[in-house]
């Protein structure tokens, strides 16, 4: 079956659109950083970005292609992390309902934090039947448009735009590695690579124990995770139909690391570069250490996933 | 007793001096805490500076003004904490000797720190007495010069180039608020916003149970502490006769608060600003939540002082 990539075009216009509703990130560097993994990365850190993720950018921009009868009608996903806090606030900034669905079982802190941004939360039983059954009836009831978190080609094109981003403010990447969640983000930075980059290559990272997109990516089909049990909570999702066969054309390689390699590189960013990230956003620096010297001479981007950790109990 | 403040000339030529040995930090704003704090705060990242706080631009610009011959014989300090790493440090960027007392009870990780930049550790008993003769015999032996971390005209003057630069990025503040532990920070920032701010006032903050530079400040004489008991590590230490003519001249107020109130204020800027600060650093923000609504339409500078906070314990 042959597959054509989404156009220049509307990876170029994504970026414009989205543009006015997110914060422009900084890139960091660090020397220590540096050092131990023995190339040069550029940090794209939307751990800054508007309630601390890049999905903010998806958010957006899906929300933004929806006629003015749709908008009024509202977006619905089901969601127990950041892409239920992300379609609130974009929803919100534009205007418009979202409706969050919301597994029983998601810690309250995630439930204030979508509350918080205006997002309207139905409760429903931790299965995922149960989850697409009450975002269905939602669906329903209100006209809303459902939203998916990552297999949705304007979502990976709204997540693409940090890569964009960071390619306009270094042009001469060698490589941009990013984590494997859903896949939206890696399949939005591999076409921001692709068409901005001057070979710039796009390289996942995934933790060993969820490497549903290592497999995906060597047996060519989509691959499921039995058991996820990662410290890395953002990336125990699944590809889908719509991101796998971009990664699929233009991702040449998915390192793996251990979770002790996730926990060390996690507190490495802590502490050298006084950076609050989630453990999800330090797989591929780990995937660096892992495979330290590789990349010696090479400019590496890294896009820094988000911030949102549970800071109940500090370390001091 | 009279005293003349030290000239423009030299807070503007200390500012020269130390710019090429250190990072020109960020100045970062966030809507959710001016939210909070019901005003429009400009905060100075010194967490971000090398070694991770402030510090290291005291000690450049006093390693800067000794003799060549005074810079082979190097310099000496007594310290536990970021003075005895940013003196290494900028020791070893100048090609100086850094010979660093340490009590013995000083935790590893700030032992292992400090030999990481290349300071040579002496060991004693942990009380001041026992400090003060090391440093005592190291001077007569090796010729070195006795750096003080707070208590010395050149640290304060380095200290203050943080805000400088602060104030070339932000020219029309009204107020900016810093911790006081020694009081070099805040002596140098006083200097910097009297000579470079337009009506600029400098207000300092403080833990109550480590309120020494709050009576010392209404009193008119330097007072000390009983106990000090406080979260905020960093500013359990005593003004000295120094920096306090500068304070009593310049400083208008200094707020206290709890250490519920640090505690809390360090919570906030980690959760909302994805940085991390030391306890001591929060300090300022806490005194703005504390006089909540008082600089409304304001325009409040904050030195983040330091980043430096013992991570083994991650809270994932």
């Amino acid at each position: 079956m042959s597959f054509t990539l989404p156009p220049f075009k509307v990876v170029d216009t994504a970026a414009s659109l989205v543009n006015p509703y997110v914060h422009r990130t900084p890139v960091v560097t660090s020397t220590a950083l540096n050092a131990k993994a023995e190339t040069s990365i550029f940090f794209k850190c939307e751990n800054f970005q508007k309630m601390g993720a890049f999905k903010m950018r998806g958010a957006i921009h899906a929300i933004l292609q929806l006629s003015e009868a749709e908008k009024q009608a509202g977006v619905v996903t089901h969601s127990s992390g950041n892409f239920a806090q992300a379609l609130s606030l974009a929803a919100r900034n534009l205007g418009v309902p979202a409706y969050i669905v919301m597994p029983e079982n998601a810690p309250t802190v995630k439930k204030e934090a979508v509350k918080g941004y205006g997002g309207i939360i139905t409760i429903c039983k931790s299965t995922l039947a149960a989850r697409e059954e009450a975002a269905v009836k939602i669906q329903d009831e209100t006209g809303a448009t459902f939203v998916h978190p990552s297999n949705d080609l304007n979502v990976i094109l709204g997540q693409g735009t940090a890569a964009v981003e960071l390619l306009q403010d270094h042009p001469n990447l060698d490589v941009i590695l990013t984590p494997i969640g859903g896949g939206g983000l890696i399949a939005g930075t591999a076409l921001a690579a692709h068409y901005l980059g001057k070979n710039c290559t796009t390289i996942g990272s995934e933790p060993i124990t969820a490497d549903d997109a290592y497999r995906s990516l060597k047996s060519g089909t989509i691959q499921t995770n039995d058991e996820v049990n990662t410290i890395a909570d953002g990336l125990r999702t699944q590809l889908g139909d719509q991101n796998f066969p971009i990664i699929k054309q233009l991702v040449s390689e998915i390192i793996r690391v251990e979770e002790s390699e996730i926990i060390e590189a996690t507190r490495l960013i802590w502490e050298r570069m006084k950076i609050i990230v989630e453990p999800s956003s330090a797989v591929p620096y780990a995937a660096l250490l892992a495979k330290k010297g590789r990349f010696r001479d090479k400019k590496v981007g890294i896009i820094i996933s988000g911030g949102n950790v549970d800071l109940q109990n500090l370390p001091f």
